[in-house]
């Protein structure tokens, strides 16, 4: 993925974020070594997943129950700055000439590449290559590989490289939402140069975590330490048409995952110079190419947007947290957008893509729940529930951090994505294993919350009340569609697999069941409970209503909205959008899509009446009306939608793509083509495809693990399937028993 | 009324706010002049009504719209220190042996009383007696008359009376409530002690207000300055015997109310010391005397009850405005409880006695609202309204101050609030001329406010949709009966009263719209909308539902719920408590009481529905219940909610008196007796009566000026009613003319 690449202020704060290098354990924001020029802004920034300090919530007015503290991912200790100077200037691209000017990520063999031509005032002419790759397989290892090459000049070369641990979280006084405090976070612990290696350790004050960095460079250098930083420097001579290479090895370690991450931060570098740049570069490639034998699209004509797809599905990989207590941040490791926390967005939007093609690392996801469990009974019992728990809307620890209960705690659907991202997880796993060990603790427990929220009314149905649904715009509503259908699905689903289970084996069930204090009781209760849930249906219009007020309310007048009035929320009071008939996301319809449980009809017309009062004010909100497009065979549609999806933060569509990029929309450009045009669908019996194509393209191509074997599907004007092992597929309600190669003529695009 | 006079910290608390002098420009709390004993907690705070300092909101999460700053009612400067040495000792309660210690407030004649008794240490007896008066007649002043009488001592004495700047408003780091920041307030600006007068003024920092405090004493005093005060010391020999008698002038001048403060508030001293303290006490009682003439209640059977009802009623002339810009908050000057912020308990609470009593106040209180339109026009485009303006919630100088939208701006109710009260105002007084210069346009413009919010469904009914009513358990609904029903009234009296005062004099109408910019199209819209307003009901239950999910929320066990868990906000999150069928305090039966617009069949299902699930966790609720079981002939539940309101400050009911007395319940309790037990309507044909008599009093006497006739009405086992001017009176549906004295045999009870 090459990128646009002028040099003004706003392109590149964006490309710090889109050009960032990630492997999931950190992430370093594409900045530019030698820094830009003074009056620029700039987020220089480095971030460990799961890596927070504690911070203060106060309220105008507060309430019982509500946090009173949050959580932010801290800019931790910056390895960046590479400084050359050539005959006593400073390289950098505001002074001098650039000739060229290149910047890429390669996401084949896992790296960026910053490419300049450079002639400076005097006129030394040099090439300046720099690669950074933040290393898979070594998690802590983050290497920037620098090469000057001389066109012209013969002379001395100065280089410095510093570590830097004066860092702060970003803020900007123009921009109230990231102007207030809470940017000093870190504070120097220890700093060490001896053994000719630089290591550096900070804490937070208030969660008492710490982060250890070190550097070293393959060539000799003389360490001072500066305040709170140290800084190496070499001089080389260097002649025309020579190359001099610096390559830096940077580690970051954690107390959270680190025993003595002071010491084990010394130690990965002093593995990682033993070994040399060039062991980490190939087994990047290697990892990648696994990774990529599951994970690529190929899409036959169009092929920036085939560049596009895998970009997104790249920085899902480069945003998975692949040790203990990290998930998905929303922004990924890529900036401070919604202080790193992790949302919904992982179960529904990032977690399918894992499923589907690497269940190692969606297992990761899905444990994270299991292991945030204590907080999430601590938060059930301050909403005043008497039994369940409660996932929070916002976190980083597990602790619920939503300032703002009305699309923040209010939005219970949350327990019923996570337990739908296990039951899917098992459907294309068949891992009962991980359900016995982790999985049906977690369905339980979020299933027990329901009975507690909800009620049979006097008719007999289960209602769920004062709840917000995923559309943001109407709050604290009484049996939200999507809630209550999702909640449905949850409750029979751990009545399903507990019978299941105990089918299996009994013993093994019996103890199971003590272990997780499983109660006979509970689960007639949740069979009831589904089995009469509220399911809103209009009669007139033919659609599954939102929630039981969403009909009766004004209509907003869209067509007369001004441009510069959207996102709504950012223009109007939230109590005057919530009066309205408006939508700021998919609701209804993605719960259409994920459950796939209501008639052609139905969801056609729910996709038609949803469609016009929608904003898309969310990111979250595009990908799944393609996918429902793609449904109900609207195929202009869904390559419309689809459009809005693959370049949001190429194109920084969004306008906020310096603060990090949309993960949670990276995995629904995944689903757009998977689930959305092929139709894809996990159900018991099998794989369902009911593809669809967009005129634009010859044929589209993905891979899945399916139940452990790789499935490779192609869609032309045939279907084409490829698989390890047999699979049940069925087209359109056909049922195919398919093994090795084979080619479907499909007639239904 | 005598108090309870224990000397623990928790009963000298509430007794500030009991025994607090005021005069609704300034309110001085009932501290000791000297002083407790260290370890006590004390808010000693002098606060003049409308001087308040801006501070900031800050927000975990923060929206458009939203108030970015609040206002704080200011603890100014404190004139209430005098100290007493005798042969250096200093008197106080804590040291020594109290013989004889009395507390009280005199409501004929105005001043508050503390009378002591007193052996020091070294065994002087003393006698003390001091009363505090703050002037009715001369709102700047206060007077302390300090008498000091020797028993058995003779010697010196040492007198020292302070005039203190170094003031804070108070804080409680035990009480989250009160924890916060905004303590200092106040900076002196000026100190002044030439001409033998001692004068300070002192400025907030963001209002930019300025307070100046005069003090000089009928003794000569020395004056020193020392830091931000005055101190004033005289020593006087005093026999076995003899009295001293100590007169302090204190003054306050503001720089809202005043051109030139600190010159004004040395000119209040000057010309009080001129007429000596006598001048005033005689004053207070005769405004009193009149002031008691409309207002008085008796009770002819529990002397009291009788007390008791007639401290509230004098607390609401002490608390109630008297000059621009001023209203009363919700503790009147009694306290900091609320910041000092106006509600709509000004209207529904405490404008009904003045309109009944006095007229002339009621009219300070009705054109607040008229000059803060400017704000309220601000406040209705920052809910996204392109028309009317927006009562704020909650301020001091008009702007919003609400911290809390759902149970802060989205009480919408307010504007038909101060509709009603502006409609009452007019039946109880016919003065068209208020309503030409001030009324309609208030009134006009709170209507159109309707129309922007509501709107005519599919079904043609008017709907109000996402506002809050008067019970902050359910937030944010669709068709609050109380609203709706309020607003119903309020869009047809616009339209009524301007066809009035267009039939009165067609010129000065046709002005008069224009002035207003009133627009024949909208009136008709307010008249539709008013004949179409949705007015929920349950033709099951045959009451009128709260609001359109009302009925179908869950049940709370209220009677398992433990006592410790009242009040439910604070032991509940509010989520939690807004899924269930739960009120806070009377919703839809005080629209019944301001309109009696429904059988009394529906009346009294709805009153009995209602009655099982509210927790009155409000004190503004026990009175509505009281009028309505009146209303309904339920005697026995009529006095005992009206036992609830007439003592809650007198016995610290709701443990929260040390803050500040509750004003809307002072109103209530004067209405649970006028309102309620004689069941007296203001309506167009005339007064309307229909008595009850709680069995524990042999009768009730209340007075009322209506249309400037004074009207008393004694209910025994009959009816006497005494009338200055021919009046028209509705006694059960039974219309009478009434002139002089009648008495009416009634057997209705």
């Amino acid at each position: 993925m090459q990128v646009k690449n002028n040099l003004d202020n706003n392109s590149l704060m964006v490309n710090e974020s889109l050009l960032s290098t990630s492997n999931g354990y950190f992430g370093v924001r594409g900045n530019f070594e030698e820094g830009y020029r003074n009056d620029y802004d700039t987020i220089r920034g480095t971030y460990i997943n799961g890596f927070y300090e504690t911070t203060d919530i106060t309220y105008g007015e507060g309430a019982f129950g509500y946090p009173n503290t949050s959580q932010k991912i801290v800019n931790v200790i910056d390895g960046q700055t590479i400084k050359i100077y050539i005959d006593g200037e400073l390289f950098n691209l505001f002074d001098g000439k650039v000739i060229d000017f290149k910047r890429k990520l390669d996401i084949e063999k896992g790296y960026s590449l910053r490419y300049i031509e450079w002639i400076s005032k005097k006129g030394h002419h040099l090439k300046i290559t720099i690669k950074r790759l933040a290393s898979f397989t070594t998690l802590e290892l983050f290497i920037i590989d620098y090469e000057v090459e001389s066109v012209n000049y013969s002379g001395e070369i100065q280089i410095e490289s510093t570590l830097n641990a004066d860092v702060k979280n970003y803020s900007n006084k123009s921009d109230q939402r990231v102007a207030s405090g809470h940017t000093k976070l870190l504070h120097v612990d220890k700093i060490d140069k001896n053994h000719g290696i630089a290591t550096i350790s900070s804490k937070t004050k208030i969660s008492n975590l710490t982060i250890a960095s070190s550097m070293n460079h393959n060539l000799n250098m003389e360490y001072t330490v500066k305040e709170n930083s140290i800084i190496g420097m070499v001089k080389k001579n260097i002649k025309a048409s020579e190359k001099i290479s610096l390559i830096k090895y940077i580690s970051f370690t954690d107390s959270i995952r680190h025993d003595d991450c002071f010491k084990e931060s010394k130690n990965v570098v002093n593995v990682a110079m033993k070994n040399g740049e060039k062991y980490y570069f190939k087994d990047q490639e290697e990892y990648l190419n696994e990774f990529w034998k599951y994970s690529k699209i190929n899409i036959d004509g169009e092929i920036e947007e085939e560049k596009a797809i895998n970009y997104n599905i790249y920085q899902l990989l480069s945003s998975i947290g692949k040790v203990k207590n990290t998930n998905i941040s929303a922004k990924g490791l890529s900036g401070e957008g919604y202080e790193g926390h992790y949302f919904w967005d992982t179960e529904i939007y990032m977690v399918p893509f894992f499923t589907l093609t690497n269940p190692q690392l969606a297992k990761r996801l899905l444990k994270f729940r299991y292991e945030t469990l204590e907080s999430a009974k601590i938060e059930a019992e301050k909403l005043g529930h008497k039994k369940g728990v409660k996932i929070p809307w916002r976190t980083i620890s597990g602790s619920e951090c939503s300032a703002y209960f009305l699309s923040g705690s209010a939005q219970y659907h949350i327990n019923a994505d996570v337990a739908y991202s296990y039951i899917q997880y098992y459907l294309a796993t068949n891992d009962t294993e991980f359900l016995k060990e982790f999985g049906l603790e977690v369905l339980y427990k979020t299933a027990l919350l329901w009975l507690d929220v909800g009620y049979f009314n006097n008719e007999g149905k289960f209602s769920i009340d004062a709840v917000t649904g995923p559309d943001e715009y109407t709050v604290m509503v009484n049996n939200n569609y999507y809630t209550n259908s999702l909640a449905k699905y949850h409750l029979k689903w751990v009545c399903k697999l507990s019978s299941i289970l105990e089918k299996e084996n009994i013993s093994d069930w019996n103890r199971l069941k003590s272990k997780i204090a499983i109660n006979e009781n509970e689960l007639t209760n949740m069979k009831n409970a589904s089995e009469k849930m509220i399911l809103l249906y209009s009669d007139e219009l033919k659609i599954n209503l939102q929630d039981d007020a969403f009909l009766k309310r004004k209509e907003w007048d869209l067509e007369n909205t001004s441009e510069e009035n959207y996102p709504l929320l950012l223009h109007y009071h939230p109590l005057y959008i919530y009066r309205y008939k408006v939508s700021k996301q998919a609701d209804t319809i993605l719960a259409h899509f994920l459950l796939d449980n209501e008639t052609d009809i139905i969801m056609k017309n729910s996709y038609s009446y949803y469609e016009k009062i929608t904003t898309h004010d969310s990111s979250l909100s595009p990908c799944i009306f393609s996918i429902m497009a793609s449904r109900i065979k609207k195929i202009d549609k869904a390559y419309h939608y689809y459009k809005m999806t693959s370049k949001l933060d190429i194109e920084n569509i969004k306008g906020n793509t310096k603060d990090g990029l949309h993960i949670a929309n990276a995995g629904g450009v995944y689903m757009t083509i998977v689930y959305g045009f092929s139709g894809l669908r996990i159900k018991e019996n099998g794989i369902h495809l009911s593809p669809i194509k967009p005129k634009e393209w010859t044929s589209y191509t993905f891979r899945i693990n399916y139940k452990n074997s790789l499935v490779k599907v192609t869609i032309s004007d045939k279907i084409n399937i490829e698989t390890e092992k047999e699979i049940s597929l069925i087209i359109d309600k056909t049922k195919y028993l398919i093994s090795g190669k084979r080619s479907l003529n499909y007639n239904n695009f």
